[in-house]
């Protein structure tokens, strides 16, 4: 089954406001958490909406906006104040941009926020307008992964991506400094299945391949796993202390649950400027991209294409969504008095394009 | 075999002297070479020696300083202009943390240097100064790594490092986007040894454990190696990214051999401010630090910490060097005309501290 971008859109947008969110902010959170299903992050997509139901009017205020602390030079410090994450990467995104073409590099903190989601779908619109830019994000009270050499858990799966201009789309990647994300094991949990080499920790310590460790006192391992997992476990350290920078909470059981991310970018004009970037990353593209791919691989491919070709699929037929999305979307109908039949579909085979799901500009919105 | 780090140090600035390099910028520079083998960085330490032995005059201008091109608000590009890398690098750290200071932030590009060696020593005296820092280096010819899921290898080994203030000394990473540096491969090549899992690719694309899969058209997998090798590719290109942000060339086989790097500093004092800071990470590393250590390791240990216990060692010991290491700076000693045998050493075993090696201050210059 198939749904329009836009119908998303629109079935989110009434979902926050129904929840007391001003309609602007729903309109634009709705549309980030369409945008992120719709590049292959789905399970950092529509899952937002199941996120924010049940964190509106608890631990999210419904009209909370992001405030600016303090900015100096070419740094701007926010706090969240308990708004929807994705309304702190706004502004963070506006701020950091208009620093980096008047000073360079603009780089800002934030604190206090509630999940944002996926990390690389908000690089896209930065790195389009020919800004270089890298987040790194954390959460405070996670017991997701425990420091490397150790066994209990005291980190979140603190993830970092990036953006720069390519050739065409920019390329954009996004990641755990963990073996992987907690809804990524989690689904593999819901399946019953391993990885194919240990990315976990069971209570003991020990490694293993099992999922199901992480219910019972068991924890992730760090990206690298066994090997390389003082690695990831760097990383994250610094995650954590970009977080202490911006006065929010490093991870601490005794704490509320925020998150906190930082954005820096940069603009190539301050440097070797955009033509030489231009011309200098287009030459350089092309040699990754001879590479000869690897047995089992069909090409050598540069991080978010994948997304790029599934966000542009996803503007023409509709956001495919399994059994299990639907029922979550139905529910959320239900629960707030809306139509979720009402939305309309897209048959998932086939070229022809439902006209009715593509008024107003195939959904992009 | 041990030796002072003042009489290493002296020896390096003497053989620097000998090939043409200015006193000042001979001392410098044998000082951070000597430090970072303290550090137990030894693949990237004395090595240096003979790097520059075999590229002064050649591709590295003896008398070669680094220019700063432009710099424009919270950025400064730099030059190498042919200079010794860590001549660039000690420009760099110079200038991000002024501008750090004076701007919350300060990020500096530099392109056309020559190696700088292991990152991370680098970053020691900037988080020492109460600061944030984050570096990430490339090399412009080197085929070290395919891309993820190809088979030609069009990387070099692009390392990152981190630091930031801890309690007491600062925590400091340092490590390679691929599975290895080359130097440890080149080590473990010399060894015969293998890697307990793959982290290399035979030259038909297929995972080796082997590390001489490398003189037959090899390739160094990406951190993460199979599974995870798309996130060491991510951050790899990145550092690609920033090379050509800096005017320099990313990886291009029919250009010549120079490293680019980009530093970025930050001040807790234009965030949440630094008392906030050292108290809240205070808190954080001891709760890090409390996680009970996995079977076969004997504690949690923050990245650095194993340095600094070194480098500490070294300042009343010397620096320990094995029959390699002594063969190397022997030759060096007379193809320059130096006296090795003159440097003298302390016991490796027993407390007894030689005072002639102490004389100066312990070694510490």
């Amino acid at each position: 089954m198939r749904i329009s971008m836009k119908k998303l859109e629109e079935f989110g947008a009434a979902f926050l406001i129904k929840r007391g969110v001003p309609e602007g902010n729903a309109r634009h959170v709705s549309k980030v958490v369409v945008e992120t299903e719709a590049f292959l992050q789905s399970t950092h997509g529509l899952a937002q909406f199941t996120a924010l139901a049940a964190a509106l009017g608890k631990t999210i205020d419904p009209e909370g906006e992001p405030e600016i602390v303090r900015g100096k030079g070419a740094v701007v410090l926010i706090d969240g104040s308990r708004c929807m994450g994705n309304l702190a990467v706004k502004l963070a995104k506006k701020e950091a941009a208009e620093m980096a073409r008047a000073q360079g590099i603009g780089f800002v903190a934030v604190r206090n926020t509630h999940w944002i989601g996926a990390l690389g779908p908000h690089l896209i619109s930065i790195a389009e307008e020919g800004l270089l830019c890298q987040v790194w994000a954390q959460s405070s009270t996670c017991k997701d992964c425990a420091p490397f050499g150790g066994v209990d858990a005291c980190f979140s799966t603190n993830p970092i991506a990036l953006a720069f201009p390519g050739d065409g789309h920019p390329v954009v990647a996004d990641f755990s400094t963990a073996t992987m994300s907690m809804s990524a094991a989690t689904a593999l949990k819901k399946k019953g299945a391993r990885t194919a080499t240990p990315r976990f920790l069971d209570r003991a310590g020990e490694p293993s391949d099992d999922p199901s460790v992480l219910d019972r006192g068991g924890s992730m391992m760090f990206m690298g796993g066994d090997e390389e997992g003082h690695k990831g476990y760097a990383l994250a350290l610094f995650n954590e202390a970009l977080t202490v920078l911006a006065g929010g909470s490093a991870n601490n059981p005794d704490t509320d649950l925020y998150q906190s991310f930082s954005l820096m970018v940069l603009d190539p004009e301050a440097f070797a400027g955009a033509d030489y970037y231009a011309k200098e990353m287009r030459r350089f593209l092309a040699h990754v991209k001879s590479s000869r791919a690897r047995p089992g691989f069909g090409a050598v491919r540069l991080p978010g294409e994948r997304g790029f070709q599934a966000l542009e699929e996803c503007r023409v037929r509709g956001v495919p969504l399994d059994g299990e999305k639907c029922s979550m979307l139905r529910k959320l109908a239900t629960d707030h008095e809306l139509d979720f039949e009402e939305l309309g579909t897209i048959p998932a085979s086939g070229n022809r394009v439902d006209p009715v799901v593509l008024r107003g500009g195939g959904g992009d919105g």
